[in-house]
C-alpha cells in the first residue's frame, strides 16, 4: 500500500475533503515557482551526482539532525561538520533506526514523498529496511536521471531562487547561466552579514564589501553605495528579491546624521544591543528604499531567536537547527518603514509570520491586504 | 441559486451542522438587540431617504474603502470625504470591477445579504453587473419601503444604539422620541474625546465639556462631575451603557492627589506618551465608578492600534480604517480597577477581545466568569 | 439515558471519531499513572470515609466555588473555609441549583462522570435533584466501597503522586507505606515556599527549613544543602520530581557570589520585585543542578498570575481559585538555565504551557523534542 495516502494534508472530513481534492486537482500539474528553494547553485553549475544519502538527506538537513541531537545522539555520531561524510552507511543506520522519532512530522512527509516516489521503496525506513534504502537510494543517485539537473527538470520547476551573502561571487550562478542549460535559478540577496552587527565578522564583511565594489565603506554614504550596487549585481544575475532574517521586525527611520553616528558605531564594534537593533531597524528601512528603485520584492523572515543551544552554537557555529520562533509585535515594529513608504504601491514586502501572532491573526482573518497600500503579500506559517 | 448559502457560516461536517440549523431555527426569528450598531441617529431623526448606492454602502464603511486603497485605488478616486459624493455611480463602478477582492471577507458576507434579501439581486456583483447593480439600489432605496424607519422595522429591531460623542447634543436622539415613533433608538456615552489626552483637540473638547455642563472643568473634581453629568443626560435619553476606545486595557486607582496633579498635567498639552496613558488608565477607574453609581454598562474596546497608516492620518484625519488590532495584556492591565470594583455585583463590564489573546483564550475555554464576582459578560471576537 | 455521552470528547466527524474510539479502546484498561493528582496523602493514611458531598466535592475545589463566586455567591454562603462545613446540605442546595452554570466546562464533564458511574445517578443535578443527590453520595460514601484506598483500587491507579512543600514532614506517606498497604503513593517536592521571597512567611519558612536539616539556612550554601537534604528525603519516601509554580518561566545562572548576595537580600525583606523574581530564576537553574545529582524530573508550571482577585486574597489568602494565566515566553527565559544543563541527557524537565504561546505553538506542532538534547517531554494543556 505504499508509504503515501493519496489524501494526507486534506481534511478527514468528506466533504471539505472532496473541496481539497478539486482545488488541488486544479493546481498539481502546474509548474512550481520556489522563492526560497534551500538549495545551492553550485549543485546544477557542477551537475554532478550526489554522492550518497547521507550527503543528501541527512547532513545539510538541521530538522534531521536536531530531532537525532534531542534524543542523545551526538552530531559526531552523525559525521555532521563540513567536511565530507566518511562512513555514510552507518550514519544512515543510525537515522533508520530512529526513523519512528518523525512520526506526525513535515521531515517524514516528504521524506516518505521522496521514498516512494523517487526511489520506488514502499515499505517503511526502519533498522531492518536500512540498508535496503541505502543501496536503493545509492544506486538511483549514480543514474542520470538522479543528476541536479535532470532532477530540476523532472520536478517541473519554472524557477528556483537560491540565498546568498552580498560577497558571494555568484560564481555558480554565472556558470549556470553560461552552460546553456535552460534551468532558471536566480540569487537572492541575503544581506545581513553586512547590515547585522551581531553577525560573526561583520566588521571584516564590511570591508570586503568595501574591496567588491571599490566604495568607501567607512562612510555611511559609501556603505549604501555598496549595498547599492550589490544589489544591482545580484539583479544581473537574475535576483528578484531580497532576504531579511532579522531577530525581530522592527524598523526605523532615523535621520541621516543619526544614522551615520549609529553606522560608526556598529562599525567601530562599539554598540550595544539595543544600538545593534536599532541599527538592522534602520537597515530594513533603507532596504525598502532601495526596493523602490531597482524593483526588487523584500522578504523579511522575523522573530527566529537563532542559535539557542549555546554549547552547539559555540562547537558548530551558526545554523546548526537550535532555532526557535519567538513573539515578534509586527504591528508597531513596522511603523516607521510604513511611515515613510508603506503608500507606495510600487513596493513589495513579504513578511514570513507565524499564525500565532495577532499580526498573523489579523492577517489570515482577511486583514492581510489592508495594512497600507503595498502589494505587501504575507506569507503566514 | 442567488448569492447565499443557505448554510453558510455553519460547519461542514453534517451533523454539527444539524445542530447548528437547529440552534439557529431557535433564534432566528427572534428580534435584534443592537448595542453597538454602527448607524447615526439622525438617519432614523429625519427618515429621508439614503441617496445612492454610494452614499450608503462605500462612502461609510472603512473595511470596504481600505480593502480598494490596500490595492492601489486612492481615497480621492473613490471620493471618501465628508461632503456628499459627486459621481456615485463612477465610484459604484469601481467598487463593483473589485468586489472579487471581498472573496471570504465578513465584509462580502453581508453585503451578499443585503443585495440578495434586500435588492432582490441574484447574480454576483461586478463590472457586467454594476449598472443592474446601481439602478435596482437606487430605485429601491427611493420608495418609502426603504426610508431608515421602515428598514427598522422591517428588521425586527427592538433596540438600537448608537455611539455618541459626550459633546454630541444628542438631538437626533430627542427628535426621535418626541416624533411619537416607536422605533427605540439609545445613545451609549463614548467619552474618548474628553478622557484621551491624545484624542485631537483634547483640551478644547474639555473646555466645551465645562460650557456643556456648566462644571469649572479646570479642577479634577469639577471634570469628574462634569463627565457625571453628561452621562445622566445620556442616561436621560435611553443610554444603557458606555463605551471606551482606549490602545490597551490599561487601568489605575491613584490617590487623588496624584490624579489631580496628572490632570493638571494632561490639561496643559504637558504629559508624555506614559502620563497620557497614565491618565486614560485612572479615567477607566473612573467610569467604573460612575457606571456604579448610574448603572450603565461599561464596554471597553481595548488594543486597536488607529490611525496605523501615518500619511492616511495626516490627510483624512482619525477612522479612516488604518487600524489594527494589538496584542493586550488584560490579565495585569485590569487588575487596578478590579482590585477597587471587581467584587461588585453590580458593575457590570463588556470587554471586547480578539480570541489570540491569553486573557481571550481563557475566557473562550470557560473561565469567563471567573475573574471576579462582577457580572462582566465577554466578548470574544 | 443518562449523564454522559458514550463519544464525549471526541471528534463529531465520523472519520476521525472512528480512530478516537479505537486509540481510547486501545489504552483505556491501562491502569492511571497520576504525577500530579490533587490529593492529600492523609486521605489514604486515615482511609476515613468522605464526611459528605460538600467536603468531598465543593469545599476543596476552587474551579467550582470560583465559578459560583463569579456569580455572586458569597464564599460564606458556601462555608469555603478550612474548617467543617456546618450545614453541608445547605451549602449542596445552592450548588445544585447554580450546575447550570458549568454546561461546557471540564468541572461538569468530570463530575457528571462521578455522578453516574460511582454514584449511578442518571438524571442531571439540579434543584429539583438536590435532595436525591445529596442522600445517594452521602449514604454510599459512609459504604467500605468508598473508602478512599478502596477507591484507589477501584480506579486501578497504578502510582500517585501528591504535592507537598519541604517542610511537610510526610508523616502520612510514612504511614501509608508502614501500614502494609500497596497502593502507591508519592510526594512531590515543590519548594515554592522555601524558594518564592513573594510566598507568605518566606523567612520563616527558611527558617524552618534549618531546624528541619541542621544547616546553617543563613549562609547560601547552607540554604542550598538544607534543600538537596529534604529532597533526598522526598526520595527516601518514593518522591519521583519536583514541581515549582512561579509567575514565569525565568531562569538565571548567577555567579556564586552575586547569588550569595541575592540570597541574603531576600532572607533580609530588602529584595524588590525584580530581585525576588531573580532569586526566583536562580533557583530554578539550582533545582535543575540538584536534578542532575539525585534524578528527580523537574516540572515547572510557569505564568499562572495568582491571587489576582486582591478582596479574596485579603480574605482568604492562597490558592483560592483567583488565578489567571499570562503570557510566558518561555524561549528567552529558560535560556540561562539550558545553557549551561540543556545538554545533559539525564535531566528530564515538563513545562506546563498553554498552547497559545509561541513555544506551546512551536512544541505543539513537533519542535518539541528539539530544545535541546534534554530529555525533556512538554505538556501542553
Amino acid at each position: 500500500m505504499g508509504l503515501l495516502h493519496e489524501d494526507r494534508l486534506f481534511p478527514a472530513d468528506e466533504k471539505t475533503r472532496a473541496i481539497a481534492r478539486r482545488l488541488y486537482a486544479g493546481i498539481k500539474e502546474l509548474p512550481i515557482v520556489s522563492p526560497h528553494g534551500h538549495t545551492q547553485a553550485g549543485w546544477f553549475a557542477r551537475n554532478e551526482p550526489f554522492p550518497d544519502p547521507v550527503t543528501l538527506l541527512v547532513q545539510p538537513d538541521h530538522y534531521i539532525f536536531r530531532m537525532l541531537y534531542s534524543q542523545g545522539i551526538s552530531l559526531e555520531e552523525l559525521e555532521i561538520s563540513n567536511k565530507p561524510v566518511k562512513d555514510p552507511r552507518r550514519v544512515w543506520r543510525i537515522f533508520a533506526s530512529n526513523y519512528h522519532l518523525f512520526r506526525g512530522t513535515p521531515s517524514r512527509l516528504w521524506l516518505d514523498y521522496a521514498f516512494e516516489n523517487l526511489f520506488g521503496l514502499t515499505e517503511r525506513l526502519s533498522a531492518k529496511t536500512a540498508d535496503h534504502y541505502y543501496e536503493t537510494i545509492e544506486s538511483r543517485l549514480s543514474t542520470k536521471e538522479f543528476l541536479p539537473r535532470a532532477l530540476f527538470e523532472r520536478f517541473n520547476i519554472e524557477v528556483l531562487a537560491t540565498t546568498d551573502s552580498p560577497l558571494d561571487s555568484l560564481k555558480d550562478h554565472e556558470e549556470i547561466r553560461e552552460s546553456g542549460w535552460k534551468g532558471r535559478i536566480v540569487p537572492t540577496f541575503r544581506p545581513d552579514p553586512v547590515v547585522d552587527p551581531a553577525f560573526d565578522q561583520f566588521a571584516k564583511n564590511v570591508e570586503r564589501l568595501g574591496e567588491l565594489t571599490g566604495e568607501n565603506v567607512t562612510s555611511w554614504r559609501g556603505y549604501l553605495r555598496a549595498l547599492e550596487a550589490r544589489r544591482r549585481f545580484f539583479k544581473s544575475l537574475g535576483a528578484t528579491a531580497t532576504d531579511h532574517g532579522h531577530p525581530s521586525a522592527r524598523t526605523a527611520d532615523l535621520s541621516e546624521s543619526k544614522a551615520e553616528w549609529l553606522f560608526g558605531k556598529v562599525l567601530e564594534g562599539e554598540a550595544d544591543a539595543e544600538h545593534q537593533e536599532l541599527f538592522r531597524a534602520q537597515m530594513l528601512t533603507e532596504m525598502a528604499r532601495m526596493s523602490l528603485e531597482d524593483g526588487l520584492v523584500m522578504q523579511i523572515h522575523a522573530g527566529s531567536v537563532r542559535n539557542h543551544n549555546a554549547q552547539l552554537f559555540a562547537k558548530y557555529g551558526r545554523d546548526m537547527g537550535a532555532d526557535i520562533p519567538g513573539p515578534t509585535d509586527y504591528v508597531h515594529a513596522l511603523k516607521p518603514l510604513l511611515d515613510r513608504f508603506g503608500n507606495e504601491t510600487s513596493l513589495s514586502i513579504i513578511l514570513f509570520t507565524l499564525d500565532e501572532t495577532t499580526f498573523g491573526r489579523e492577517l489570515a482573518a482577511g486583514g492581510s491586504l489592508s495594512l497600507s497600500a503595498t502589494r505587501a503579500a504575507v506569507v503566514v506559517l
